[in-house]
């Protein structure tokens, strides 16, 4: 079966949990309510389940392939983009100056969720575009915005950002590529970066590298990088395409997953140096990367929910068609559909909780964004950007990391076909495997986390989130949960858990993490792993109380909710207190700082 | 680099924890005592990495082909197998009469477990053959055990288990395969069997499959199945190879992972019938399966231990090279190689912890079954009897569910690179993931702890094992702890905790499992994770106390095992309550069974 995008459970999400009416009140944002948003999500998943869909597994089966330096795309692909440009998609949440749509994020999240859960590989395409985008909104000159945004936005041309070489992956200061300054204000930019998605390839006239390089006179370390556009064609005056730029690909990689996707390497200067246009300041390159990054850690966080719904679709589907063993309980003598056996339950109701628990807390996450970037109000915009820049971090590295166990469960439910490529769901499996890799890996958003976004603040983000979660656990005490009162109570009971496990972890975070750093940074992808869970559990309780107040207007819909919170309750919210224990009792103990390195 | 197998470690289990010296004093297993398994694994450690570990990249990259009904193995294989079996290793355990070696099973588990991790896709062959001279030592006619063994035993023939059927996966019951009965005493086998691993291939000159099928008499359902030999070449009298039978190879999947090993469709009797040869008696075909099965399922379950194994030292190996980052700890200006950075540490003391506990316990069921065979008094065979099969499922269960986590890990570790192909770490993500699968998934395996380990013997194997786990925390809390103080401490409140954990589930199991059988079921596969957890933590405290005492003998050895179980206790055990309460608080409430099928 094909993936059909969950429009009906994205706009609860939107409309209950991450508040879009409030957010179409925002400046700017008036377009950006929930009619706009059905409208678009049921145009989306025409494209997103009828053209991009349907290309996934071609693009495992017969990936992008290089020869002499060119990239040709899985046979369709170009076709696909073609479509997904001219509906607008590219520019769906750029500002309308440039020629986007410049709607909310919180409209874009499922956009970029059903787009991802169709076709990840075709999906990284337009994700590195936004990237590319957002940069040059960020920092770019006024010129540099007039000669590529549109074209950007528009989708006739793609992006890319270039920052790891073979020396440098997450350690950035040790970037090597060089830019020598050329007397017309341009530079020549020298050197290798490698894992450069969608690097080079025939989708897209033109490609937009953002690179990361020095300055021959730069500070050694972070404080000396620099940011560059460097296009694949260069441009004449009239803004039409001019020379090849001195920039190759001279490989791409032969991966786990994401086959289609092209990982070049491109070589910067091989034939006299790539002319290169310096995007902001001189060696504040990394500081505009970081807020890039957030936009695109977002959205691979987002990659991992979609990956997951895809994932999870598919092994409902198989579980209700496929007759195998009677049911331990004895209600039928014949064999019946695995769906009616506990464990595949299990499997199903624990990744379909995961998902939704994840999804709803990313959405809630672009809500803020867009309070953030919107809002007149300058104190309530700083308010609702420290919230969502602690979020970016979960969302990210949570959203991933679960992915790779719910991909797990959905080839677990296959059995043996599971095992078997043209089924499909190893190929969700090992697609999802870069996740918790790309964009940082989730130590290196556990160390966001940590540092950037609990020490630096004191955690007031972290005790702004558990005072939320407090008021929720209040509200979950004095509805009336009617004959929901077990899931109300499960919930109630698990949720407060976890909130005093998140809490302590905190505390703990602040009072350790300058004292003894190795302790804590132990401990911190399970910090990001905590917070995942408890947040994403703090979503599905919101979730419940709304369903059960609703549950007269569609009993299906709103039962199936409250069944999925009540998973997350038992299944997942359940692992919160041995995060913590994990975290906070491994310190002074020094397990892992016992051994040598010639121990291991 | 490559795989080395941990000879030292290896012995330090069979000595310290698995007892060999009182597995040496059993009748008839004289020979297998601690200088004599020293000499083998040194042996077997050298054809394991020198000539087999090096052709399983090559596996992955050139797998087994399949045409016109013929497979042909990797290049390098048939060679590397012959080599196998000229050294006597498909015989190593099996009965000196049929020109084995006769040793103890808890010798040949280290030799499976260093062929396993050298290259899983070729051990699957002689794994296989194993089990199919267990089903014919067990249930075999002296005629067919003097025609068949000696060929299986040297392997100059392989075996195959020939169970599932496109309907007949877990569900054995809907198994159609037709024995019709001949004149001759011989059979006539009709039907098609799938997922037969090294179902066909050119490695050996002859295939000896063992197949699951009806007479046309029989009874419905498992009790109306029978089990046969159905040669691929015919035997004449005087033994040698006759005509070939009608058996064919009709194509071989395109998998995730064990490319190299060929998992066959097999069709049999499109010619007038396959000639097959009754195995014991008619149906009863099931019942030596089960028996035959729980010695492929603990060798898949080494073989998830196995591969953790592999998959730690490609990682470690990694670490220590790889330069990136300045330590958060403020000891290094410059960056340093990733082991010194606490998440990679935490991620390797994960996995070392892992696989090392997850071997003593694997290796201690061994040393059971050697008494279950070999003792002398009847009672004491059956006391440890029961004990191997209660620790079977959960060797299978656990050790294959965490390969996958480990394996995960491996790559994580490698950040960008561990999704390239040519590193390696990839394949054995991809290899592990079949292990929770086949032989039984986790949920079968899962069903067997619940039904035929715990409910049927009424928790008697569950409560002994509970009585030595707390003989144990005994001597962690009256040992001399020395400087390992905090260690002892740590390995006696988490074990204790783990011990109460499933003490409570295994009488959680007992009163509930049959008046509401879907909440058992529904947590039966963490009532196997819960059991590999505190059952392989308990292998860890036992590790311990041998370590601290014998510290001075060799520090860098046993220091480490002091670590490593302390990472046991602190990022393995603390789950264990998590577990429980996720089992025990599902009861009643029906978080799973509340859905629909339709709402999935």
């Amino acid at each position: 079966m094909n993936y059909t995008p969950p429009v009906k459970e994205m706009m609860f999400v939107m409309e209950e949990l991450a508040d879009i009416a409030s957010v179409s009140q925002l400046p700017g944002l008036a377009d950006s309510n929930a009619d706009t948003a059905q409208a678009i999500l049921d145009e989306g998943a025409k494209l997103a389940a009828e053209v991009i869909a349907p290309l996934n597994a071609r693009g495992d089966q017969q990936p992008s392939a290089w020869r002499d330096g060119e990239v040709t795309a899985t046979p369709g692909f170009a076709d696909a983009f073609r479509q997904y440009t001219e509906g607008g998609w590219q520019g769906i949440s750029h500002p309308a100056e440039f020629g986007g749509q410049g709607l909310a994020k919180l409209i874009a999240a499922p956009c970029i969720e059903m787009l991802n859960a169709s076709n990840l590989s075709f999906a990284l395409c337009p994700l590195l575009t936004d990237g590319a985008i957002e940069a040059l909104l960020l920092a770019g000159s006024d010129d540099l915005k007039a000669r590529f945004l549109p074209k950007l936005i528009e989708g006739a041309w793609t992006g890319t950002m270039n920052l790891t070489e073979p020396q440098a992956g997450s350690d950035l200061a040790l970037v090597r590529s060089r830019a020598e300054r050329q007397g017309d204000g341009t530079y020549k930019i020298f050197g290798t970066k490698i894992f450069i998605t969608w690097g080079e390839h025939d989708m897209a006239e033109n490609i937009v590298h953002l690179v990361l390089a020095r300055t021959p006179d730069a500070p050694e370390g972070v404080k000396g990088i620099s940011l560059f556009v460097v296009p694949k064609f260069l441009l004449n005056d009239d803004g039409s395409l001019g020379a090849r730029n001195d920039v190759q690909c001279v490989s791409i990689e032969h991966k786990l997953g994401i086959k289609a996707s092209p990982t070049a390497v491109l070589q910067y200067g091989d034939k006299g140096g790539a002319i290169g246009y310096l995007v902001g300041e001189e060696n504040r390159g990394l500081e505009y990367m970081f807020i890039m990054m957030n936009a695109a850690r977002f959205g691979v966080g987002v990659q991992g929910i979609a990956l997951s719904d895809a994932a999870y679709q598919k092994a409902a589907a198989y579980a209700k068609e496929r007759v195998q063993s009677r049911p331990v309980d004895g209600s039928s003598a014949a064999s019946v559909a695995i769906i009616r056996h506990p464990d595949v339950r299990r499997m199903l109701g624990t990744m379909r909780a995961l998902t939704e628990g994840a999804r709803a807390l990313a959405y809630v996450a672009a809500a803020h964004a867009d309070f953030a970037h919107h809002h007149d109000d300058a104190g309530t915009r700083a308010r609702h950007l420290a919230i969502n820049e602690f979020l970016v971090p979960i969302v990210k590295g949570w959203s991933t990391e679960m992915s790779i166990d719910v991909t797990s469960l959905g080839v677990q439910v296959h059995g043996g076909m599971g095992f078997i490529e043209e089924t499909g769901a190893a190929q969700f499996y090992r697609d999802a495997r870069i996740l918790s890799i790309y964009e940082g890996t989730t130590a290196i958003q556990a160390n966001d986390l940590v540092g950037r976004k609990t020490l630096r603040d004191g955690g007031a983000a972290a005790r702004a989130l558990l005072g939320e979660i407090d008021a929720t656990l209040d509200a979950l005490k004095s509805a009336d949960a009617g004959d929901a009162a077990r899931v109300f109570e499960a919930m109630h009971r698990r949720l407060s858990d976890g909130r005093a496990a998140l809490a302590n972890v905190v505390t703990y975070v602040l009072d350790t993490g300058k004292r003894d750093p190795n302790a804590v940074f132990a401990g911190s992808v399970f910090y990001v792993k905590l917070a995942g869970i408890v947040l994403s559990g703090w979503q599905m309780a919101r979730a419940l109380l709304v369903a059960q107040r609703k549950r007269a207007d569609d009993p299906a819909f709103y039962g199936a909710k409250i069944a999925t919170a009540h998973c997350f309750s038992e299944y997942v919210l359940t692992q919160a207190r041995a995060l913590e224990t994990a975290i906070v009792s491994a310190h002074g103990d020094d397990p892992l700082f016992a051994l040598s390195e010639a121990q291991f």
